[in-house]
């Protein structure tokens, strides 16, 4: 069985593991006050330029979510998200355990637009409606897109325009960062957003995000919020011994290696897959992607190959998902590439 | 330094670290749906000596109290809990965040009694107020003394007598099921209590709890809870290697044996104060013990040894917090009874 | 100035009124556990034609939406409502300041279908989403259209077959039940759904609406909830002596009068201004209509007559919302034609 | 049946019917944006000597303190509470139900002190425990005592101390003003105070509570947040009127009249009873008196007075709360005095 259903499907990059190993016998104090968290706090604000923002280490991305809106809202103040955001679809009302409205737009390739946000905010002014005040969105997308620069730039000037915060998921910053359409560095994406991560699960990492704020308010008594939502680590040190071995060189760091690696083998799929003449469901540059498939191939590849389906099936065809990661190999692409061939054509 | 502050000092005993370097690579599904988790189910329920019960495996102490509390409470219900239970003192309001109160009332030796649930719960009784419906208890308490099987059974009673439910905060079960003072099994705590957890976090693990629920109506859709508390880890099969490693062996695994570690060097400890003439704030049989000391004395041993103050200091004498591991050694004892007999006695 | 804003201009009926002077210094237990409650609870199930019900008096329509809903559901449950629905829109995040999201559909002239129901309910079935469980209906809703009895029923069946609770708020139930082109009474209502309410406030009473629960697991400690969110009035039985008034004569109710001369009104406004050319945003038989004015004539009617825009205006054209009330008069309403006449055809 | 069970037992004071029987055919706004709310509002600012404040009509006290909780607290944020606060005790988790814990103290005479709140204070300062923020009070108190001038002010030293909120619960703040130990005027109160309330509800109002808030972060989108409570009433209208009704003339309105009435007939009952030997569970110069009496006394007097059991009697005596109003008669205090006479003397 060939797994393309995730990019959190095996343990840590072997550098990670032999970081763990090499310091599990250590004292350290707990709860992410410890060197190794402290070091790899200054790892990241090097790569992104930045030192005057605070960085916590989480386990997931959805504590990420919560906690930061949790942090950042007023009781009656919503969230603004694509109809796709994570924390809107695959948290199981997270957000809303926190006393708090995740107003959805429609997105355009799972984007959300200045436009967009206009027409989210203008609905909810009055007193008998909530506020919106924290624009959420997710880079890449949970469809692969990305935001370009200019797009970013746009949406952060709407924010400033109507005082709403923005806040970047970055579950799969990495790819985002490493693909071949990308225009947006991680010290453009930290001076744009109030707050953002850097997601390790979902590449190379255990587990363990980076969790940049780089606005005071959203900041203040932040590792309450953290313990309150339950999301402070007692081992804290093993967060910040793995971004250690992942950001350790910056932009020649494994955690940008294995992105690009996800990325090349995404690229040679999504390619390979266009050259038997199939279509995408979405246009995703990263190592996310959405081939549209008939039905009948998918049932058949299926016995070889671990991989979701996307959306509901059409006219005997099936969108699937196939996610490319650290640890897929150059063979496991090509033998997609083949099975699917075979069916196709044969 | 030497570090008796507390037992989530360290990483993983070896042969956990040696489980998750072996299956680093393996590819399985995500949030706990694997073999591994489904392995260290049967091995948690083959422990426990029970099969009709359901078992989650989830990161820390913190997400199991408070994703139990949710799951069983209707929303005007509360939980009864000692003054000094980590889900009252120590969880910044997690209770509360998903909108339950905790009624406390003051343990005795951190203990509850059937007296006590009666007295918190005679107080409840219409629609004006909250309604006691989950009684938290911690077995060792945080101040490491442990329920006898009377005692246990007692409460049992009280709670079957009002409606209750009987929750038990294993963090540290290890210690409590192999100290010299018990005479409860696992077997009796999983047939007394409604759900309870083993915890890993604090007996070897990197992280990890194993919760087990005996009653369906905890249950319920329980996974549904963990996602909404933020509480499924991605690649949950670390859960599962984890602890299959620790429980592997039952009653003759490393899990057993590193608590039967902590404790005697626990004993070691207590008892040589004791011989120094020093008293204790609580009469723990396990691995955490809170002698008396004078401060100065304190201040001194603090150069060279990392532990907490307990409770405020009267008459110059300082209550202080040893917590031992399955990483501490004989010598870290030696040395610490040592400098104290020293500090006292010159 | 001519008032066709809201229902709740003005005070109570003078019989409402009347019955809350006779009663004054009486002396009664509070809270709701008085005659006049006692009394009035035995009027709404004679009413309703149904006595193995429960019936709560709250204030107001919010207070009932957000208790109902936090009562019936689990933490990780969630709503399914129009996105014109109250709940929705103009309660501020009531339901998800108790934790629970409301799915929005694109109602079909402001109401919920099977098909609509089963759309939101697909897309919610596995622990990383919420779990629908509750749909929420007004009766007339937000747009002044009501359900037929082949809708309801139809509504009634899907919600069995998916295992959901039909809650129906009858804000302006009166207007519903006595408009020309209704088929469904009282008694169909409340053998079908769930739970629904009783509108007061919007129908000739100071406030109050009076809750009917039929479904034994909403209601279970039903008072606890209402004191929890606040909504217990102390001297309860105001709730109990209006709704005395309101329903004494069942069919022949002053609750039943009131209405029929709203709509009375709302016909004879509707159809004097389609007389004059004017078409309606929404096709509604009640109380309240949707008539689209040139933006200027409206500025003009502003001066004269109180009332507030409803949609954006397009193309010179401003939808705005009348409401008539058992206040209005035969004289408002031709007022109101003759000014519009003038604007439109001078 | 003599009714001493509470002062919420009547409807409202005949000048407050008149009131709103005057107005009641008056067309205006909904939801407290009309003239009378605006008048009351200067009535209170008139009363109170203050300017720079807010001032927004509540239903009841609970929506008042839970609303008020809510709007200044952050998450993990908590309340400093005497044991018998109305807010911890009576309102069945309204504030845990916003996310909010109460810490309790055990009270002095029911009142909390500068040394009650430090030690509350000390307990929970780091990020594994709730921050306390807010102090609430009740004035008079539960058992019917009041703050001096001195304490209050010692109160608000402390909270400027520790950076604390200070917030007094004045469900019968007119029996506190005008009994005859009172040194402490409204104006004082209310400059000493970041929010506080004039109860109507218990002092011969239908319902309502004038909230004056002086702090301009408890006041933030403070109407979002009663919206997003259910607390704002549709014909809120009715809440102005009333206190127009109870404020005019200040110091010499009816609001003044009443609580002076109830407080000479609460003198007048316990200089009886305490002519008769009885002695009291509390030295409540107020209208709420607690006697303790022979349990069989109280068993016959309950046949013909209305009153509740305060505390668990012991050694046969057993002590009662009474409480007297605007509508309370001397021929009422009369009666009981020669009963309770009969029955301890015969």
């Amino acid at each position: 069985m060939i797994y393309f259903h995730s990019d959190y499907c095996q343990g840590a990059h072997p550098k990670v593991m032999e970081a763990l190993n090499k310091t599990n016998l250590e004292f350290t104090d707990g709860y992410g006050l410890d060197p190794h968290c402290a070091h790899a706090e200054e790892l990241v604000k090097d790569l992104i330029g930045k030192h005057d923002c605070s960085v916590h280490f989480l386990v997931g991305g959805t504590p990420c979510n919560v906690t930061v809106i949790a942090a950042a809202l007023r009781p009656y103040e919503a969230v603004i998200s694509a109809r796709t955001g994570h924390a809107y679809v695959h948290e199981t009302g997270g957000v809303e355990a926190t006393g708090h409205r995740v107003i959805v737009e429609d997105g355009i390739d799972g984007k959300l637009t200045p436009d967009l946000i206009d027409r989210a905010y203008v609905e909810y002014q009055d007193e008998h409606t909530v506020l919106p005040k924290l624009v959420y969105i997710s880079h890449p997308t949970e469809i692969g897109t990305i935001y370009s620069k200019a797009e970013l730039t746009a949406l952060r000037r709407k924010c400033d325009e109507l005082g709403l915060y923005l806040y970047l998921d970055g579950a799969r910053l990495g790819t985002a960062l490493t693909c071949s359409k990308n225009d947006l560095s991680i010290r453009e994406i930290a001076s744009l957003c109030d707050a953002f991560y850097i997601g390790g699960t979902k590449n190379g990492a255990l587990f363990g995000e980076a969790l940049v704020i780089n606005n005071p308010a959203i900041d203040d008594h932040f590792r309450w919020m953290m313990k309150r939502q339950a999301g402070i680590l007692a081992k804290g040190r093993l967060l910040g011994v793995q971004f250690e071995a992942l950001l350790e060189g910056g932009e020649n760091s494994i955690y940008y290696e294995m992105a690009a690696h996800s990325n090349r083998l995404a690229d040679k799929l999504r390619e390979g897959l266009r050259a038997l003449g199939v279509r995408f469901y979405s246009d995703s540059p990263t190592n996310q992607i959405f081939p549209v498939l008939p039905a009948e191939a998918v049932n058949e590849l299926r016995k070889d190959f671990f991989f979701y389906d996307w959306a509901q099936a059409s006219d005997g065809m099936q969108p699937v998902r196939l996610v490319t990661s650290w640890g897929t190999k150059d063979s496991d692409v090509d033998a997609f590439l083949d099975a699917t061939r075979r069916l196709l054509f044969s």
